[in-house]
């Protein structure tokens, strides 16, 4: 099952070794993860998407909470928001632009660049939607992707 | 000065401790990361901002393009687009809800979630807006922050 984790600890970045040491050493497939700010400069948060079972995830969390700079462990896995960004450079020819534009409308994605031969496009909406966007856009060609991975914020 | 740089590396996760390993090892302090896929499931692309001096982060890249999982190191700092997603749980209360829907209307934020006391923001920009608007909002009293860090595609 897929779960989402999040990470308080302090802005050090031995820290994220660490972290990230602990899931693997229990055999958890790290999926994503983002490391950015917080509302504190000196803390960060971690979102970290793992595959992987539940029991165990229950042991890691309890040995993320023991690490000396980790400050809180969530599990976002339910009620929570969860988000990713995408940017996406895409074949921009006479013949399919009108198609792909339509598409960017219907997914309330947005056009940021273009040039002669290529557009990038930025998406940002939950997984599903994204991944039907992809699947909508990948005939014309995509030449590069870049993804931010899944953020997570609790509901209420 | 900032520097942007991008990853691609082999999807092992053993690889982000090495690479950032580097970085660290060489003084440059990590101001954020971003992992995600990339159109080929088995690589990872990563997008570092250092802040550093710039011959050393040459001399950097040159040893990251040394590493085995490491297929492809890019200077994203200039000729790119940078953006940045932020998802900000904020104090929505009868007095201030107004306000509040005119900064998100006028800086193209988005309204995620409401609950009784408190609303889910998000937004998707160049840093220099988003600090605007974090400026904005923050009389309001923020819950909470999680943000991204940077995702860089080279132009054209």
């Amino acid at each position: 099952m897929k779960h989402t984790i999040s990470v308080l600890a302090k802005n050090q970045f031995g820290v994220l070794a660490r972290i990230s040491g602990l899931f693997s050493a229990r055999g958890f497939n790290i999926e994503s993860l983002v490391v950015g700010e917080t509302e504190k400069p000196e803390i960060s948060r971690l979102t970290i998407e793992v595959l992987g079972d539940g029991k165990i995830l229950e042991q890691v969390m309890k040995q993320l909470n023991k690490l000396i700079d980790v400050i809180k462990v969530f599990d976002l896995s339910n009620n929570s928001i969860k988000r990713e960004l995408f940017l996406i450079k895409l074949n921009f020819v006479k013949e399919n632009r009108s198609e792909i534009i339509e598409l960017v409308n219907i997914f309330k994605a947005k056009i940021l660049d273009v040039s002669k031969d290529s557009v990038i496009i930025e998406i940002v909406d939950e997984q599903k939607k994204i991944d039907s966007f992809i699947d909508l856009i990948k005939p014309f060609g995509i030449k590069e992707i870049a993804r931010t991975g899944k953020l997570a914020i609790g509901i209420g």
